[in-house]
Formats: structure tokens, sequence, C-alpha cells
């Protein structure tokens, strides 16, 4: 075995240990070149999968009653050993996913921006939802005895890691990092179009484990080609719940392994969005060309390659909406062309646009560019009444692409609306004189979608406490959460009511003094 | 058809109108006598389950917005309608449930005290989760937008009526006023066991939603022998949410259900549970009589057909269990027979007390008593060995049945708790002195149970803000929520983000001057 990219060794971690399989092996691409990079990562088996799930059982109930500043600590220690990789971390992931430094360095950025945010969430002690409903021994008929309420940690959690955010989406993103946060061991399976940003983030994360004096079980990281590993994973009488963010196909075979165990578990799957922006008629006459340009560069970026990437622009046909075409056309003619994640990325991209292509009109491609596993952005355009007789308009066509939808009038833009499936995002670009039109869509979209934006584009997603980075299915396969942002906590949470319990057995967050100085309700009033 | 309960027509309730099905017919039969009760009630079609939906899905967008005061009110004035369908009420549920007079005014209470709660929970706007992110727009290097999150209702949700809360967990129950609260029009499948009290109560409900002038699509009633009804409710694509209450193996049909149509969709059932009660040794060897005394209470409470009955009792060996297990001998064959809600029921119970009878020593039954539907109490003991090696022992029987479980010590105890499928309840019996005993104890039964309970019984449930009716599978089928509570309004939200919204769009929740009073979440800090 070789190590040409420093210290990684191609190995899974399975708590402080270091496990190489002796399954299939995933080797990186370099999307860029088709160059094969080292070193070759073997896949492992069953038997270390629940190897991996019996030790993140093992240090459950120790991690989860850590206390607040413990916890927050370790999240923030993570955040230090992974800016602590320094520069082979970037080097490492532009080789692996073809995306430039800046992108990546920004995604850094992110990653333990997000993982400080969730150290300032489990500190607050918000997610605790602490109730006090004291006891009322003179109540008639019949007495009150003290009840109260605290969240506790759902479990381990297996994370899968997401091809399009090396770092923000995977072994250390937002799944990880909330649910460490609400007190669960993770187990990663890596994706393997990046083992080796994920070797040494996973390596990073270890050594924050050790460097805190956490159980070794909080944290592990395993490779495997296929299916094999991951459907282990959710199979595994351990795990107690899934994140994933990835195709529709996957999030859905997830879902059915899940449901199919003896003990169903909650499967947070983000999958599938076509990002739909409605142009209302004031906006697209006043600035069509402007906004035309937005739309492609939010249609570019990252080659196309976002959740939020906006694939169905639906508008009034008419003088406006031609001149919006014709901008958007040109933009999208200019636009260069960009390497894509993967190999299977490209592939599945080229075929939708195929598809698109047999069911909608042309309007415009990218430059052809030179180089292998170049996205070349498509923009296409259909009449609504064949959207709406259409399922395969509305498929999800991950990379730049996107199907300009003309309709009559607004009445039937809301009945594209009706007909769209769940949604990340809905945008309108809007005016004041729209207001009218945008009140009469806005309860769609709201049953729509779980972000909707004015007058910007969806491809930014802030890391805050309104975000929600969710919507229904098949955005995701629950939409009462989001991913995004710190409510994505609440996921890997449960209620228990503790009844009449002596002050010596009670969880210290329950206590009569607050020693945690949370929040509480207490009798029904929100307190502190 | 004749009407000889005052105003009972044998009709379902489809929004205002009233629906005579043409498919098999539901009759009640009073469980003390045998007797047939009129009127009957055919079943709908898949027709009357689809338009029912329709309706509700209709009346769904104008619903969700109602105001808080004025949703608050219609929850107020369900109450005040049941409660003015004064004792003829009553009269049908005894007739109907065999459950004694004070039993069910007890009940009522609950129901309209249950729904007046919601009212108050309505009222805080609490449940809107309100946050605001506001902008940034000098953050470097880039601008924060404003960033504002609420929650908003799922849509309409199927109910299933419940048969042994005629009223708490029936027609207007928990989940009905908790979906209500939330904005969601309810479709509720009523339980054949009581097709007049659900009658009546659903002509209540119905009179409510007239006289506060909401879309009658509001609130349905459906009746349908068999299942066809349930499913064809459970998998009408204008249904969001299932609440349910009942078997293992009703609840884990519906879940499949739900998880195979087009859109998936999430289910709240609570369905198994057999409740154990730890006796730890200085509470035993102190108050085993008195501790007996109390548990064949709770065991023999409403014939033991509740959810939270104590089922399971586990102790280690010695004296203080012998004296304690021949105390509880003795109250259960003391124990007078009570009729069961129905013969289905009576059915079920005896073929679980048999296969209780084939694996564990009896010791002791209840009076045989004289008429048909009769529980007779039962007792039985086993080993701990022969528990963990059993599944058969661990399945609930619903009715006044109990295991106790001997264990040669404390660690022994614990191995049992470790086996435990998930529960609603776990009770401990401890004094001061069984501190440490119980501490050891509590990282487990956190993972097993919604309520842990000190020196009291499970059967009684609080209806408060700290209440958990919930817990780990099968106890429900999503341990994340609670059906019994304020709590349980979150069952029927989900968060949706407006980013860069005008003042004229946003809803009135979010806007700046908070014109709704609710407490929020500014920038991650908790305001008012």
């Amino acid at each position: 075995m070789s190590f040409p990219h420093g210290t990684l060794q191609g190995t899974s971690l399975i708590g402080k240990q270091v496990f190489s399989g002796s399954q299939a092996v995933i080797q990186a691409i370099d999307p860029a070149t088709g160059e094969t990079l080292s070193p070759a990562y073997p896949g492992l088996g069953k038997g270390e999968v629940e190897q991996a799930c019996r030790l993140a059982w093992s240090a459950f109930d120790t991690y989860r009653e850590t206390g607040l500043e413990e916890r927050a600590g370790f999240l923030e220690t993570i955040a230090d050993e992974i800016e602590a990789l320094g520069d082979e971390l970037i080097v490492r992931a532009m080789a692996e996913t073809g995306l430039p430094r800046a992108r990546l360095e920004g995604e850094r950025g992110r990653t333990c921006g997000q993982l400080r945010l969730f150290a300032s969430v489990v500190r607050t002690g918000e997610w605790l939802d602490v109730r006090i409903d004291p006891a009322l021994p003179k109540r008639a008929p019949m007495p009150r005895v003290d009840l109260r309420q605290r969240h506790v940690s759902l479990g381990p959690v297996a994370v899968f890691g997401a091809s399009n955010f090396p770092l923000a989406f995977s072994v250390a993103g937002g799944d990880t990092a909330s649910s460490l946060a609400a007190g669960c061991p993770v187990v990663v399976k890596a994706h393997s179009a990046h083992p080796g940003t994920s070797e040494l983030v996973g390596r990073a994360v270890q050594k924050a484990v050790a460097h805190c004096g956490l159980p070794d079980g909080v944290f592990s990281l395993l490779f495997g080609a296929g299916n094999e590993v991951g459907q282990a994973l959710v199979a595994d009488p351990h795990i107690q719940a899934v994140g994933f963010t990835g195709s529709r196909a996957g999030g859905t075979a997830i879902m059915a392994t899940a449901q199919a165990r003896p003990q169903p578990i909650p499967v947070y799957a983000e999958m599938s969005s076509i990002n739909p922006v409605f142009l209302l008629p004031e906006a697209l006459a006043a600035r069509g060309a402007e906004i035309a340009e937005g739309f492609v560069g939010s249609l570019n970026m990252g080659a196309g390659q976002f959740c939020t990437n906006p694939g169905l622009v639906i508008a009034v046909k008419g003088e406006a909406l031609e001149a919006f075409v014709a901008a958007a056309a040109r933009a999208v003619s200019g636009s260069g062309a960009q390497t894509m994640l993967t190999p299977g990325i490209h592939a599945a991209y080229s075929k939708g646009v195929e598809t698109l292509a047999g069911a909608a009109r042309e309007l415009a491609r990218g430059e052809v560019g030179d180089g292998p596993n170049l996205c070349q952005t498509a923009l296409f355009r259909t009449q609504a009444a064949d959207f709406l007789a259409s399922n395969a308009l509305q498929g999800e066509v991950f990379g730049s692409a996107a199907l300009v939808v003309e309709c009559e009038d607004l009445d039937e833009a809301r009945a594209v609306a009706e007909r769209l499936e769940g949604q990340l995002t809905v945008t309108l670009q809007m005016d004041d004189t729209d207001l009218g039109a945008a009140r009469t869509l806005l309860p769609t979209l709201e049953r729509k979608a779980g972000r909707i934006l004015v007058n910007g584009w969806p491809t930014g997603v802030e890391v805050c406490h309104a975000m929600v980075h969710g919507g229904p299915y098949p955005a995701t396969s629950d939409s009462r959460t989001t991913s995004v942002g710190s409510a994505a906590i609440q996921r890997f949470l449960r209620p228990v009511c503790y009844q009449n319990l002596p002050e010596g057995l009670l969880p210290e967050a329950l206590r009569d003094d607050n020693p945690c100085g949370v929040t509480r309700l207490m009798d029904g009033r929100r307190e502190g």
C-alpha cells in the first residue's frame, strides 16, 4: 500500500482502531483527469459493521449524559482538529471532487462554523425542552403528582456522506454534527467518491474523541463499495436513526430497509428537489434580463450539483417571458463547461438531459469544453399543459439543467404549483405590484416546500436557527424536520416524562434549582 | 330504521352532510348482556371515504390559517357541545362499553378538559416555534438575508377511535383535539365497538364547526365494518398523517399502508405495552403488602383495559418477594369479575391468559362472576431465566393479567430490563435506600420507556404539558412524540422557512411587530 498523500492509510476507523477491510476496494478518481487516486480503500464486511455498531451502542449511555459544556467542547474540538489538517485536506478534496479551492475552503469554514453553532446550541439547552408540571396535592377531585419532561438522545445514528459537499454534508457535516450535539454516537458510511477526504476528517474526529476523553465508540467511519455496508448499517439493531443526503433511489432504499427492521427507525433522507422559481409578471417585465443573469448564475453554481439547484422556471407567456428566455439562453450558451464530481454523476446528468431533450424543446447548451466529466449547461422549454401531463418533466436532473414552463395565465401557473412534488425550496421573483399574485400562490407553495424565497436564489443555504433545509416527500423522507440549521438537532431526540422522581434520581436538567440554566415550560408558561 | 336512543340515526357524517352507507353493517353489543343495540350503522364504500378526504383537503388551506383565538374558540365550542349532549351520551356509552357511569363521567370531563387545554395551547402560539434570524447586510464575507421560520399544519389527519376510551381516545379525543389544534382537518374512522357514542360526539363536533362558521370539511366521521374504510383512509392521497390507538397488529398494518403510499406519511400509532414495575429491595421489604394492594388495584382498573396496565412485575427473589406474591395472589383471588368492552376483546384476553398459563406458573385467578364477557383477573409467575429466553412472555395481554418475574439479583433484574421491548411506562417502587439500585437501572429504563414513575401506578395519565404517553417501538410507531398532553400538537406540524419575504407577504406570526404575541427565538436567543 502506498501513501502518496501524506497520512492517508486507506483504512476504516472503528472507534480508536483502524481496520483494513477485505471486501471490494474503493478508489477515488480525479474527475478532471480520470486518474485513479491512491490509496485504495478495501471495503468492510458485515462483521465489522456490526462491531462498529456494537461499539457505538456501548458508548451511548455515557456519551448521552455528557454535560452541556463537555459536549459543546467536543464539537469545538472537532472543528479545531479539522482546521489543523491544513492544506492537505483542501488539496485532497480538490483532487477527489474537481471542486475549486475557494469553494472547498469556504465549505471547510461552513463545516467548522456548523460544528461551533451546534456547540452553542448544546450550551443553551433549549433542545432539552424541559417542562415541569409541579405537584398539585390539593387539586380536586384528584391530586396531581409532580411531572417533568426532558428530551433524551435517540441512540447511535448511521450517517451517509454525500458526494456533493465532501465536507459540509459528509463525515463531519450537518448530520454528524447534529447527531453528536444530540448525544448520539455516529457511525458514518463514507461516500465512495471522496475516501481520502473522508479518512482525513474521520481521523480529525477520532482525535477529538480521544482528546476529550470520550468513549471511542462515539465515532466510527466505514468504507464499502456497493450497498452492502450501508444496508447492514441501517439494519443493525443498535442503530436508532439514519441521516442521508443523496439520490431518491438511495433514500427510498434506506427507508425500506429501516421500515423492514423488527424495530423500525426514523430515516432523515434528503433526496430530490427541482426548486421551482416563479417569475411573477411585474418583476419579469421590469427586470427580466437581470433575473435571467441571476438565474443562470445559480444554475451554474458548482456545476449545478446542489440539492437546491433551480431546475424549473415558471412564468406566464408574453413578450417579457420571451425576453427573459432569450437572455437566459444567451447566458447558458456562454456558460463554461465545469468538471462534475464523479464519472457516475456525469453519466446520470447526461442521461437526464437526454430525457429532457426528448420531452421538451432545447433552448441552449453551454460550452462543450475539453476534458472528461464536463457538465454542459442545458436549458429547455415546455408548455404548462405538457408539464401538467407529464411525470418525466418533474424528474430531478442533478447538474446544471433547467426547464422553463410557459403558462397561459397565473391560474395555470398555480395549477403547475399544485402539480409539483415536494420541494426543498420555492422561489418567487416579484415586485411590489406582484403582491396579489404572490399571495394567491403562497398557500400552495407552503404545502410544497420547506423554504420559500423572495428575490433571491435557492443555492445558498444559511446555517442558522430559522433555516429549513427540508420539505415534503420526495424532497425529504420526513417533512417535520430540517437537515441544516440548529433545529436539525431535534431529529435525534425523544421526550421522556419523569413522574414523582426523588431529587436524587432526577436528571440534572430537571432539578428545581435548574443547575443547567435552561429555559423551562413551568406549568405551561415559558420561563427563563 | 328505528331511533330507540334519542337522536341516533346510524349514519356517517361527511362534513355537514349525513351519509348512510351501503356496505356491511356495524351494530354495537352491550357486553354486559350480549344484547345488540340499535341503530345499525351501514359501512361506507371507498367512494365516500374519498369524498370525505377531498372535503377535508378543500377545507385545509382555510382552516390552517384561522387565527389563534378563532381556533381556540372552536376547540372550546366542541367541549361545550359535548357537555350539552348531557346524560344521553353517558347512558349510551355505558350500554356500548359496559363501563360504569362514574368512569364515563370522569372520561367526559377529561375529554372536554383536554379540548380546553389545547385551546390554551393554541392561544400561546408556542407551537408555532417562531424563529427570526434578521438580515446582516454588512456581514463578511457574505451578507445574511432575513430568515424566519414558523410551523405550519401537515394536512388532513386520519384518526382511528380506540375501544377502551370511548370518549378520551375516540371521536373527539386526544388525536382529534391535537390535530384540530394544529390546524389540521380530521377524518375519524369510528371504532365499531361504540358507534352510537361516536355518532353523538361526531354530531357535537359537526355543530361546533357550523357554529364557528368553519368550512365543513374540517371534520368527518366514517363508519365501516372490517378494515376497508380504514385502509382506504390511510391510503388516500389527501390524508397527511394518522393517529391511532389500538392493537399492535392494527398499528403495524396502518404503518405498512402509510409507507406503501406514493407519498409516505407519518403514523402515530400507540400500540402495545406491558408497563413493567420494578420492586426494589428495600421498598419490597418495608412495604410489600401495601405495594401488592396498589399493584392489584392498578391491574384491575377498568378490567385492565388500559394501555398503561401494569402487566409485568420484576423483583429479586427472597422472603420479601414471597410476601408480596402471597399478598398479591390474595388480592387477585378476591378481585371481582368485570365486564370487558367487547366480546372480541374478551376472547383475545382469554387466549392471552391461556398462552401465559402455558408458559408460566399460575398464582391466582379472580372471581369467575356470572354473565358474558367477564374478565377474571390472572396472576402468573416465572423465573428471569425463562423470561429472558422467551418472546411469548412479553406479549401484551389486554385486560387484567400480570406476570411476576423472579430474579436472582439486581444484575439479573437489569438484564430483564435490557430484554424488554419499548414501553409506554416503567415504574419503580423504591425507598430512599434503593437510590443506588434505581440509579443503576435508570439509563436502561430511559431507553425503554416514554414515562418513568416512582412510587405510583402507571394507569393514571395526566393531561398536562410534561406528560409523555409514548415510547419506543412497539409501544408506539414513533418514539419522538406523545399522544397525551400539550406536546401532542407537534405531531401534526412541520417547519417552513421564509427568506426575505416582504412584510405584506409574511405570515402574521412572523411579522416584526409580533401581532400574535408569541415567544420567539431571535437570532438564537429566547424572547418574550
